[in-house]
């Protein structure tokens, strides 16, 4: 039998569907299960894109361009431009989900054995990136008791070897809904100017910033145009996470050609969800006014709910559906396991994602887990109650002295 | 400011898209473009899909299982069986395109430095999978005065050293139309076996058998079950290259075990499509005597046609909608481009893709080009009179005697 590479035995397991068999095994129990574990918003995808969907009209589904559908790549300039990001549509590249836009990034940016340094915990998935460009991730913490805010300059400074070849973040941030501040992004980018790094700022996010709060987007950051990259998606902006629609936006026309080297060999994004990605344009602030006032009245309820049972902790998010909670209990591993295999509350029990597959550094986040808040409000109320039940009778729970103790260590 | 990365920089230039500047100059002089260069048909896609999408009763478009849905895979398992390839759903993995199941399939059983033997002239996007998986394609030649049959087993044989690690057939073939016999696949299989390599097979143009063949497929060679990875698509079988569905088809539970990983860090394949490529699936069988009719009709016209050119030589294929033909000129590079800048016919010229990027071999297929035979029968006929008359007058071209030497060279 010929063996597997290194790279498909390297290659991490999602650390977000891990679980999937536990939770098969409650659902046959008879329980249901409320899935805080993975960001596929419950939202309505917006009618202009349901519609544009019902109403193609084409004989043959075709190619679109390898860059993408003209006619979306001029609306998507003009989105841009709407939210105070002045691009062209030729500094647009198309690709099938903001995935792709970071394969190919990573790809036309660094070469194997490079270094790229990313605050953690991250989007786990960047790992599987990492691994296909056969680059290594360097971590630098954010902490939970600093509510995870960018790390200091100098954490930064203090990585930096001849491999590094860039810094990746998340803004708002999946899994913390961080937000970086103008100010945190221009101390960035002193250091990838001092360096000459390569920015990849994974923005899919940007809707979803709360409390009055705006994003800042790294194209906005002077002098740093050839370094700074884009990575969006329409997954989470229009709730259509399924039409693996995403982009590469840059203004370093030699690093647009690149990734279009890579764009041309996989021929073409897909050409129905281009077409509904392009309608959604169209969808209306209402919309997107009607999305955050749910979303800030669910975070207040799971924040709040969650930081109300004794001995847990998670910092209040100001952007994305997502936040980090601290429990105290032995591993968030085992107690995730066990609420989908030993535990139910009137019948339900909740779905969370270890926050240790967000961490690189090995034995961070083994008390945290991510959570993300995209069920009906009724359900984050049941799925509070549940975890404040489960934590009075897991076998693994530790004292809340303890608790504290691990916390300020 | 940063430097692109090396695989960047190797990463190729589709040669297919290349002369796209052209041909926009060329419609801007005011002619027509007949595009015989891309596998982009102008079949209509069946029914089943486009009413699949246009009844499609969701309001959110999520995310669906990273290995496809559970309902697509099940019945793409029963096609499966109704073409003789009896494989359950869990063999298979749903991916975005043809395209994505090479690169997964390449990241998952190759490792950076290891060869691959493949056919030459072959599809030229295989050296930008092979690029991104950092593998080295080492070609065997397939010539064109024996209609591009498989080249005989020592040629395989010769070419093995430690590194190789798989052979890559695509069958029938792109470019060049060939349909490898039975015994040719057992005679590959020999070769598999005693060297336990990896044998993937691009069967995606299974449905285009004429004359009466019938394809066989390497999923039936027996004992080699554990090195057999079949890619597929649905892009030409139905004619929705749009959709960017695709699949790995393997019977290595291990090997699908790590093709599943990379499809887990990029989420799900696109779920519109799946939707549209499951009810493609309905697709009554008088959908394909009628685009096989077609076709072969097509092909009679072309390679014909072709071949009553003075010192123009196509083999006549068995299978898919392409051909690759030898023309009496200097370059085909500079023929092709010469057509679309400098020639018209009634105001009409042809797009060709030069063979030679379908070549590994440096300066093998600079007097032939790829023709793909997708456009109706009428403008087929013009293409042909359009060479035709373009080879009378191209000043590149070379005595009939000269090209007939340079034949049996």
């Amino acid at each position: 039998m010929p063996t597997i590479s290194s790279k498909g035995l390297s290659m991490p397991q999602s650390p977000i569907r891990k679980l999937v068999p536990f939770a098969e095994k409650a659902i046959k129990q008879g329980n249901e299960v409320l899935h805080l574990n993975i960001g596929q918003p419950d939202i309505k995808t917006p009618q202009v894109a349901l519609d544009a969907i019902k109403d193609i009209d084409r004989n043959v589904i075709e190619y679109s361009h390898s860059a993408g559908l003209a006619s979306y790549r001029n609306k998507l300039a003009d989105y841009y431009k709407s939210v105070g990001i002045d691009v062209d549509s030729d500094e647009i590249l198309v690709t099938t989900g903001g995935s792709e836009a970071l394969i190919f990034g990573f790809l036309s940016c660094f070469n194997p054995g490079d270094e790229i340094i990313i605050p953690e915990p991250f989007y786990a998935n960047y790992n599987g990136f990492a691994n296909i460009a056969g680059i290594n991730i360097v971590p630098v913490t954010a902490k939970i008791e600093n509510g995870f805010a960018l790390p200091e300059i100098e954490d930064f400074e203090k990585l930096i070897t001849s491999k590094t070849k860039g810094i990746v973040i998340c803004n708002p941030g999946n899994p913390t809904g961080y937000l970086y501040s103008k100010e945190d992004l221009n101390e960035l980018k002193e250091i990838i100017a001092k360096h000459d790094l390569y920015l990849f700022a994974d923005e899919v996010y940007r809707e979803f910033c709360y409390d009055g709060n705006s994003p800042f987007s790294v194209m906005n950051l002077e002098g740093i145009d050839q370094n700074v990259v884009l990575i969006d998606s329409v997954s989470k902006r229009y709730s259509m996470c399924g039409a693996r629609i995403g982009a590469l936006v840059c203004r370093n026309k030699e690093l647009i050609a690149t990734a279009l080297k890579f764009a041309q060999a996989r021929l073409s994004p897909p050409t129905l969800a281009q077409i509904a990605s392009e309608a959604a344009l169209d969808t209306p602030q209402s919309y997107f006014d009607d999305v955050i006032e749910e979303y800030v009245e669910r975070r207040d309820i799971m924040v709040d709910g969650l930081n109300e049972i004794p001995g847990v902790f998670c910092p209040k998010p100001k952007g994305a559906f997502y936040c980090v909670a601290k429990f105290p209990v032995d591993s968030t591993e085992k107690f995730c396991q066990w609420l989908l295999e030993e535990f139910n509350h009137n019948g339900q029990t909740v779905m969370m994602a270890p926050a240790s597959g967000f961490y690189a550094t090995k034995g961070l986040g083994q008390n945290e887990a991510r959570i993300a808040y995209v069920l009906e409000k009724e359900s984050l109320r049941e799925a509070v109650a549940c975890l404040r039940a489960a934590l009075e009778v897991y076998p693994g729970r530790i004292k809340i002295e303890e608790s504290t103790e691990t916390h300020s260590a």
